[in-house]
């Protein structure tokens, strides 16, 4: 199955891929490039790599382009990336957005600018504008990215349907990080081609029985297989079973902070410990936290090994 | 009157620069240092750089160097500056912030790591401490940029305490534009020593009386010289209608968004229309707050012009 439907809009399970430090907190491309590789293995259609999950934010423009440069030359292709550019800085996500382009990313995925509060639709929809004209390619294809917890600027649906519909080429859709199936909803019903996307696989399911495209969702870093399963089978006899299994997981890992959480598993999962580095302003998880959710994996039945279980 | 006391630290009015844009929305160089020229004149002690007010994480980290770069090439002592260095990602600010310390800055206002919210003080101690040891310079000098309603992350005042004594040669101040005097008062007794800046000019005299510094206020950018002699004179008999003054003309600008208002004033003051621009997600004041905020700030005896009124 390819992760191209015939217009070449995404479609599936996409990991937003965290990002491993060495010991002086540079990214481990080394790391990172294994990490890709074994979550397409294990299911992925693709790779939201430099999102929330990926401490994108906390890494410089360089640093995720470098990461990006080395995922792409070591052989994925670009088709199956696609990358955070949204920045608070105009030309960052300029910059990121021209790189992405150049290396044929599937498309990205584009933050508002996220340092100034209570933004106008105008003000928003000229970021965003600025970026595409700017960009000025017929290739660049845009996910918003609706993060409001965390980005602390939301982008309501009327901003949406004005920059779909100004854009029709170029804005494809959405990953829905709000927390709210009411937002998902509705933009479903208002634009039904959009390529709507759960920031969560708890959403999977009833995303795409409305019409959306699959999930964007972090905990894909550590149950890529499972959560590729019920996306395969969510029309089947055991769709809501499979659902129910990787909601029961999802929920378990986000009693902890996800990111710290999500790297704790994957340290245990390939034995490295490297792994479990995050950088400034976030911290590994404590060694109680660590304890408490290896335990609670391991009674649900989570088997921690280099496989998908 | 120097900007440095004997043991220099800074104290005084410090403007958060605006920065100006050229018709491509690329800083407008020449207009920035003439800016800068200016405001010193007007009797600003310094300059804050590249704060809230000056657009700055709409800047690349490029785009911030060559900026600080030509202020100092056209004269203006290193000394005087205390540029924002705070970003989202830490190479960012440990790059920034080693270029602010080679250039003999007076200090940097940093901002946390701004894209994560509900972080820990932990999380946020080992932020600003690898910057620090990053930088690892003794003439590093922190002030710390509290501003809850635009970050998004408050620097809560047992952080504040955590820091200043881990690091007592290193963090020296806080901006508080939190618009909270309660914290300012309580940071200023919990350290007596502590450079602290009320980002407001409202709260100019109570912190002055109170122990503190100064204030980093954007309204400096217009208002520069009755800011100084608010400042210089806040012991005096005249002292209170001073602040009066002041605090009348701070409610009138920020009846709107305050970077377009001051933007607004500076293209009237000096006549340049260019000054009216602002980056994305930003938008310029429109026609009817502007003539409502011309008329206002007449009506209240504001002579635009280019000498300090």
């Amino acid at each position: 199955m390819s992760v191209l439907d015939q217009s070449t809009e995404l479609r599936g399970v996409f990991c937003p891929t965290l990002t491993p430090f060495d010991e002086q907190l540079k990214p481990d491309i080394q790391l990172f490039v294994d990490h890709c590789h074994r979550l397409l293995k294990e299911g992925c259609h693709g790779l939201a790599m430099f999102g929330t999950t990926g401490e994108a934010n906390s890494l410089s423009v360089d640093e995720r382009m470098l990461l990006l440069d080395a995922a792409v030359d070591s052989g994925i292709d670009g088709s199956m990336i696609l990358p955070g550019t949204g920045c608070s800085a105009l030309t960052d996500s300029v910059r990121l957005t021209q790189h992405a382009v150049k290396l044929g990313c599937g498309g990205v995925l584009m933050l508002p600018p996220f340092y100034y509060k209570d933004i106008s639709n105008d003000g928003l929809f000229r970021s965003f504008a600025e970026v595409i004209e700017r960009v000025g390619d017929h290739r660049l294809k845009i996910y918003l990215y609706h993060i409001p917890p965390v980005s602390g600027v939301p982008l309501d649906l009327t901003l949406v349907n004005r920059l779909a519909e100004a854009y029709p080429d170029s804005v494809l859709g959405l990953k829905d990080s709000s927390g709210d199936w009411g937002y998902t909803e509705s933009l479903l019903k208002m634009q039904p081609k959009f390529g709507v996307f759960s920031g969560s696989e708890v959403f999977l399911r009833q995303n795409l029985l409305s019409g959306g495209r699959g999930t964007i969702t972090a905990s894909a870093n550590v149950n890529a297989g499972a959560i590729r399963a019920a996306y395969d089978g969510f029309r089947d006899a055991k769709g809501e079973a499979l659902q129910t299994g990787i909601t029961r997981r999802r929920k378990i890992i986000q009693e902890h902070p996800m990111i710290p959480a999500l790297k704790f598993i994957t340290a245990n999962i390939t034995g490295n410990n490297n792994w479990r580095r995050v950088r400034p302003p976030l911290e590994p998880l404590n060694s109680a936290a660590s304890d408490n959710l290896l335990q609670t994996l391991i009674q649900n039945g989570f088997h921690l090994s280099q496989k998908s279980d």
